[in-house]
């Protein structure tokens, strides 16, 4: 029988927002099944930051080679250094019917997006839905501008979420946690996905 | 600011799969945030049922004025009983931004299904599919009748769950519970919702 490919969940979100932070704490939490597919890089490792389980840590000229031979789901270049996604450990691992975990930057994003239409695309947002609703309902204390800055970043957060299935504030890095778990329970639970194995297992189309 | 409004959340499945025991578990959990809305029968209530709590007991008089009147988002009759769910009580939840919760019938779930298209389907399945997974690919030791039967319940509820978004395998009543709390979790983070609640703080179209 063939095996039920893993689903692969994309985390990205503006630059600050924490992405990073939620990703670790994703993952030290004992009751998360994910894989987390780890970046390589070209920069060099901070204090305390372990090969293999961070980064893969390569060279400039490792790294081009990777990308002519094609074996990057996505690269972008930031701060002259290269930061990818390796493909084989995407593929193998969604191929063992494991769900996959990507944190990225929002250009990277939008590659896997065409790469793999069907992955899940969680927008991580800064809290400042709940923030600017307190501001417009609020007492007015704030200055004119400070309120229209705020708007203008939630209107350019609003356009850039726009390619993404989720949207997950990250008011409180646990709280964000529980919504993306809960967003991969809710997506092994879709009628599609569960149909397709009933008609797997009966052998009908 | 308009209210954003909540979201109307019906579980559904064959008869015997446990619906009423997975909805009372549910509903005895603190960290449930779902309104119930209790079903008006004319059957007598049975031992330690209580008014307005497990049902709104009516007698046919009542029921059918109801019916006459439009009282009913849904109703049907089995065993010689009518079963229905009040309009108003769903409608002034949902208006106040609170999520509803109904324990229906098939054939009830396929009424609203017309009247509110927007509202989220779940399918409570029989453990039936774990169940034959393990008999097609166990042992063998099961009469060839008895598969056969399996096999044609499968194929049945293959056809029934095509109406719903979501299947929700009642094999533990606490991780069908988990299931459901983690698909309206992961409902209230979809994309068009929060853009939808951006939007509307942000005043653009």
């Amino acid at each position: 029988m063939k095996n039920e490919r893993g689903l692969l969940i994309v985390m990205s979100g503006p630059s600050g927002v924490g992405k990073g932070t939620v990703r670790k704490a994703l993952f030290s939490r004992p009751d998360i099944k994910l894989h987390y597919s780890v970046s390589v890089t070209t920069r060099k490792p901070r204090e305390g930051e372990v090969e293999g389980v961070d980064y893969f840590f390569r060279t400039r000229e490792q790294f081009e080679q990777m990308i002519r031979e094609n074996k990057l789901l996505e690269w972008a270049e930031y701060v002259g250094n290269y930061y990818g996604t390796p493909i084989d450990y995407v593929e193998k691992t969604l191929a063992e019917g494991k769900d996959v975990f990507l944190e990225i930057e929002v250009q990277g994003a939008m590659k896997v997006r065409r790469a793999f239409p069907e992955a899940l695309f969680i927008f991580l947002a800064p809290p400042s839905l709940t923030e600017l609703e307190k501001r417009i309902i609020g007492r007015g204390t704030e200055s004119k501008e400070l309120i229209e800055n705020r708007l203008r970043a939630a209107k350019e957060e609003l356009e850039m979420m726009d390619a993404y299935d989720y949207v997950v504030e990250n008011d409180e890095v646990e709280l964000a946690c529980e919504r993306i778990k809960a967003i991969v329970t809710a997506e092994h639970c879709r009628r599609e996905r569960v149909a397709e194995r009933y008609k797997r297992m009966l052998g009908v189309e």
